[in-house]
């Protein structure tokens, strides 16, 4: 992975913008991402569009023309929750190869409320938990609950991790949920599936992020280093979705191994990490995440939690951004995101909530479909 | 592009089979081109799934669990009927790169009947056709009187592409449709929009279509040389889906742009192509593609498909597997279909339909929506 960097990335702030089209938005991130870059859409040789429910829809396209271009390699790519991060990853393959020296990755979504129905073809697809599987939210609260049984994890552990994330986002302008939310209220919110009540769920809205990848050579060329912020692992890994024939009691392997993949492909063990941006799609995902990704050993993650090193101030701190739970969860703009409050801290310029001398970052998602499938993917990041 | 070659490719014959589902067909193409490279899925380092109907369903992931197989990085990826060809495309990027020595493509899709609808996420999308612009056989059916118009192009010879590659595809067993239309049945077949009769139109089938990608220094380690097709050029680009606002009399730039790229990536002019697949989604559609390509000039390829040049035993065939008018057309399966094709050429393979001493061959597709946007990919193929 040698010699990709992020040259420039912005995200817009995340709401809800029925008057605007997913075409707007992806647009605005692009051109937004682009200026952090001091390039113009003229230098960019690929482009890969991720949308997870209208990757169908030629978002890239549309969104290309809304940016007032024609003619350029775009491809939309998906995979779930995970389709920003892969998008961001194939740029980075495209660079690293040494056929582009630009590579604009964008990941956008507009998404509906309530439980989330994926697009597919009707002859073929039937929607999630019409096919006789678990829901994702139930999916995750079970996780959740068996975690509790075997290592004693409590309701409110499972709960701080919302109180934590959303006094993080109190910090961040782009955020969704911009407003603390003690314990007790986080706790005493809508039950939506034992142990995650409706502020433990991430929260369905409109997003926008994008990235520029650019060779260091060119980076260097063109005076962009001093921002530059350097891609040391790119690990992307598909499997099922989750090990359902295990009865969730290790959930999940495929975050397990991409993460072990990065940090091989890095060199680096979780110790040196300053800061991780996770995929908290529901406040239970947190803590099995802590031990997926090597925070702590198995069954450790409530204490984790109770010890405060994985708040902002603490040793590791984890979703400093307000994470998907306040930050809200655009599918597929979602991996673009983390990876923009990761390089954020990398240069210094997080305001209020900066990790001071943050020098690695690591962002983490994964996405899926019960009986259909699942991907992961994980980056490391390093400040240059 | 130096180093990728195609070790493996195989389709499966296409159809209508609705009691096997996308990944039942996805995973014998995959499986059977796996064994025409001699290799086995655990040589795959990477997978790139195009399915243009169901990219949203994790389709890569579901082929992989039905082989059998998880922890690999797939994406899924998706650009209308240019998809099967772009998942190629990404896996020759990946081992031209040097990250990989492997990597498998799989083009797959299950198909509706009648005019293609599109899915994408209620809320935002409309169906082709009810957002107030043309559907995509008036589309390439205008682009067909308006040739006629300007260049005095004639029914019978529009007429005489579907004659042409319905002969093909007798000498076909993997096509859908084997037998001969005579002229005369063809111009006297149900009128879909003029001048395309229903014997001009494509098919909608269900299909899957698999190949193997590895360097060459790969290939040539484990012996697999002898059968090895060499990648010479693999461009894409993308653009609004026509250019509506010429009043198609122009019909259509992406391709034009496209096939230049490719020619100059692989040093290599039409005069240099032993056989052509290209995207004949129309009868209308192969005459105008004839111009873009470069196999004749601006308003001469009425006097092309005339003069048998561009038949089987004429000086450049074109569509000897019978094209997507008799083969079929199974979306995100189609560009890959093409490739194969072209490698059985080039391997001497082709039974009775042998287009004799090919060296070189040029596959080509194209996609898109109206008021959403395009994608055209040009591979130009070599014998070893």
């Amino acid at each position: 992975m040698s010699g990709a960097v992020i040259a420039g990335i912005d995200m817009i702030p995340f709401g809800r913008f029925p008057d605007r089209s997913l075409e707007d938005i992806g647009a605005e991130a692009a051109l937004m991402a682009l200026a952090d870059a001091g390039l113009t859409i003229h230098d960019v040789q690929a482009f890969y569009c991720g949308s997870a429910l209208q990757a169908t829809a030629f978002p890239g396209q549309r969104i290309l023309r809304r940016i007032g271009q024609r003619m350029m390699p775009v491809l939309n790519v998906v995979n779930g929750c995970a389709t920003g991060a892969a998008a961001f990853r194939e740029a980075v393959l495209a660079v690293a190869s040494g056929r582009h020296d630009v590579a604009l990755a964008v990941g956008v979504e507009k998404m509906d409320r309530g439980l989330i129905v994926m697009p597919g073809r009707p002859a073929d697809f039937q929607e999630e938990g019409a096919i006789g599987t678990i829901t994702t939210p139930c999916l995750f609260s079970q996780a959740g609950v068996i975690h509790s049984a075997e290592y004693g994890t409590t309701f409110e552990q499972f709960a701080k991790v919302s109180v934590k994330n959303h006094h993080h986002a109190t910090l961040n302008e782009k955020a969704f949920i911009r407003r603390e939310t003690p314990l007790e209220e986080v706790m005493a919110s809508e039950m939506i599936a034992y142990p995650n009540t409706k502020l433990m769920c991430s929260i369905n809205v409109d997003g926008a992020a994008a990235a520029i990848v650019t060779s260091e050579a060119f980076a260097r060329r063109h005076g962009l280093m001093n921002r530059a912020v350097r891609v040391r692992a790119a690990a992307m890994l598909a499997s099922v979705f989750t090990d359902m024939e295990d009865g969730l009691t290790d959930f999940n392997e495929v975050t397990r191994e991409t993460a072990k993949q990065a940090y091989e492909a890095a060199g680096l063990g979780v110790e040196d990490i300053d800061l991780i941006e996770l995929h908290d799609c529901f406040a239970t995902a947190e803590l099995l995440h802590y031990e997926n990704l090597g925070l702590c050993g198995k069954g450790e993650s409530g204490a984790l939690i109770d010890s405060g090193e994985t708040a902002l101030g603490g040793r590791l701190p984890v979703n400093v951004s307000g994470g998907l739970l306040s930050k809200g969860h655009p599918l597929g703009a979602t991996g673009i995101a983390n990876l923009y409050e990761i390089c954020l801290h990398l240069r210094d310029e997080a305001g209020q909530r900066q990790v001071e001398g943050a020098r690695i970052g690591l962002a983490h998602i994964v996405g899926g479909m019960t009986d259909y499938g699942s991907a992961s993917a994980v980056h490391i990041l390093e400040r240059v």
